[in-house]
């Protein structure tokens, strides 16, 4: 009964844990290495730094690795069902961090491959493993989640107004003025419309230029959508405050805080304080 | 009594229904087509792809067009009333996405037309129809609809603005800095206020860089008032939305729309659609 | 007591009333005139259609502000407390309309001058007098009125951060890369929080691209200051309700759709369908 | 008893008291005489000014010390806790406020250090002290504070996306079209992220500007989230306003602040400070 733990259990507690002690500090370390690692990378990708300190940079880059695929290993050494780890999404994550410098060692010349240097900083989708467990995160990815439909009708609109204006431009200003193309008409669009405004194109004639006058202010009305969407959707989940004590009858969560039966079965919730 | 549905009910059935089988994916069969339709319209207005596969490009416009027609003709075939269909919104939008390219067999040249070939990118609207159908848009149509009379009050403070501020700079910086005509610079203050920014036109002198930043900081506030409006409206549409239904028991109100039994009292809720 | 009403009241009600027909009707030729001048304005002022039509726009300034000095003496005549009216915001904006015209026709020269001439495009605030009788309006500057001290607790909060990173800039970025003084990098800092962005100075080196990137999501939190407090201030005049019944014995106002009793003497509120 | 307050107390009251008439006259010259010194500080940033008056402004410079010098002393004097105050962040911006003109006084040459200079412009920090009485900051603030936690999710998830778009344009673009290096693409995404848009760097492929098209889409959706989270919070703190007494006589809650009698009943609400 009170039998000691195994390794492979004490293992699991600090790599996996997050609560307590050891299993946060574990994490914290990671995070720190993780960044550590990703600003190496944007260091060397600077030409006048690679030229001078490319070495140092890779030979830390193979100490970061080393450091990676320990952790992978023991992550699959100690988790209980490691098929399901393998090739989960965090699971394929933390192989990606590690193969593109083994393929840069073991075939000759992919280290100068920029894809292959590239791919090393999705490793920063690492640090989103951690986020996972914040409950803030759940909150926002609940509203968004549940404002899903009410999005996507909003990103249909937003197309359908920057392939209208953008197609509309292309006739007034032509490709004499920037608007080159269809395609280009609608990047300049969507650059106009998000507010964005790089300048790279703009409208030359004076029809054009009322044309865009007009598209900015249509924008304007459409930056309201999204915010107003999940503005009702946090403060719904906020007044919501659902309680998380279960139903001892049908076994169901997600009843409010003042309810005193279950609205799925009717039998009598637990009492809480 | 069970007498078979004719051909035309059936037809009617797949064309215009949206939620069973058959019909839902029609529809969505439909959207592809429009969708890929656009964006050969898209590769077509590229010069270099339309002087290579121009041909080709030309060949799929008119089997899209002649899917169209079909389409067309079917739903003029089997819908109960024809020339309410054929007038309405969507009735055009139909035919305006086919026009274009018989214009452009028929008369010699019309195809060279630049606004012949521009209007067949209206067809994207008929995606709108399909948008029709969802409960999402509704909501987000209705919250709009009764923020109208706030939104136009808030249109009619951003035009005052953009003229005062248009003139001002118009007075300050004048033609030598670009601001050439008071519709340039109404243009200028349009770019500003809603935060898109080009810098194809930007105040050079330190008087009108003070009131330039003035207007950016104004426009801050005039952001908040759609947002806010489209808020408080969503919110109000989305408390609107809890069930209206009583318990019979207890006769207390709040209960959620998926509630069975009442929260408060254990009683069974009367059976709603 | 069935006496007719004075032609001075009858003009009084088709001038200065909003509701019925005639006032209506009146109103909404005022605004169509009101319009059409400030159009001719921007006409005017390029400097191709001033070459072309100046003399013809000219004419057509001086029947508008005919026109505008017939309503203005009209009001003059009709109103009750003449002096209050003639000192009043609306009745020195129908001055502003008019006089710009008067100097430029009496003062040899003053035609010419580019002050007053864009002072006429102060008229365009006449439309506001309109604005001023319609609800929405009142529910919006009374929600900018409420909250008027966080507003300004906000303004005072981005000129600080304004101030700190333009400074930063100058001193990092300095004269060479367009930060040439104090004012020109505040300049910057506006254009950049408030995500114009021309692009007329942007930062060149690495340390001032860093800087500014944090300026930018700092600037982030800021946008949402604004919207939220103006979201959170129409959400509860929206859910305020406040009826419009008065209290027969103190005569106070703002009370709540529910009450029935006068929250500041304790009367009982009369009774309310 | 009626013992007369020491001077000592009674400067206490002038330099740190707010509310009554001395204190909030010393507060409101305080405050002028720090816009005008930034204001000088500014002046004497642009070098034409500079040239001319530069001597009239550093005698300026030496007034304001002086004035910032003898307050500072005087606080020093008066407050019961002098250590503290010193250490306190106020009482170090105040020193930091006069400290930068010592230097150039009795170290040669400090004067012309740029850093030196820049250094006073932290004295607009001493107007953040005034903001610190005022309630509406403090429900500002509350708010930040609260979600604090959910902005932080957001950053964390801002600068993935960052990291991620401006890796994938730093390998789709190249250093030909100015993404020359990893940090300077992800420069490029937070110019382009948070719509801020310069146009110094833009993309010039056709899969690039597909790409940014893509960020900017995404980057809608993102600024909603600290909107929508500051809104909720906003909301619910404005509620929580809503007064906690209860009603002697019916038990009811929810009275307004300013209700001296239940709305409900009529009777008088127990008097709270």
């Amino acid at each position: 009964m009170s039998q000691k733990p195994s390794l492979k259990h004490k293992m699991h507690e600090v790599i996996f844990g997050t609560e307590k002690g050891p299993g946060r500090n574990f994490d914290i370390a990671v995070i720190i290495i993780i960044l550590a690692s990703v600003f190496a990378l944007f260091l060397d990708s600077v030409a006048a730094i690679n030229a001078k300190y490319g070495h140092l940079l890779f030979t830390a880059e193979l100490a970061f690795t080393f450091l990676f695929t320990v952790e992978y290993l023991a992550r699959i050494y100690c988790v209980p069902n490691r098929k399901k780890y393998i090739f989960s999404f965090y699971g394929l994550v933390d192989l990606i961090a590690i193969l593109p410098t083994y393929l840069s060692i073991f075939i000759p010349g992919a280290q100068h491959l920029l894809v292959v240097r590239i791919f090393r900083v999705l490793r920063i989708f690492r640090i989103f493993k951690l986020l996972h467990y914040m409950i803030e995160a759940h909150v926002l990815l609940r509203s968004l989640e549940s404002s899903r439909h009410k999005i996507s009708v909003f990103l249909v609109a937003v197309v359908t107004l920057v392939i209208v204006f953008g197609s509309l431009m292309y006739l007034i200003e032509g490709p004499g003025n920037g608007f080159s193309s269809l395609p280009k008409s609608i990047y300049w669009a969507v650059v106009t419309v998000t507010t964005v405004g790089y300048g790279d194109i703009a409208p030359q004639t004076a029809m054009g230029q009322a044309v865009a006058a007009m598209a900015m202010i249509t924008s304007y009305a459409i930056i309201a959508i999204p915010t107003g969407i999940l503005s009702a959707e946090l403060i719904r989940e906020s007044q919501r405050q659902i309680s998380q004590q279960q139903c001892n009858s049908c076994k169901k969560l997600g009843h409010d805080k003042n309810a005193n039966y279950c609205k799925y079965c009717g039998a009598q919730l637990p009492v809480t304080e």
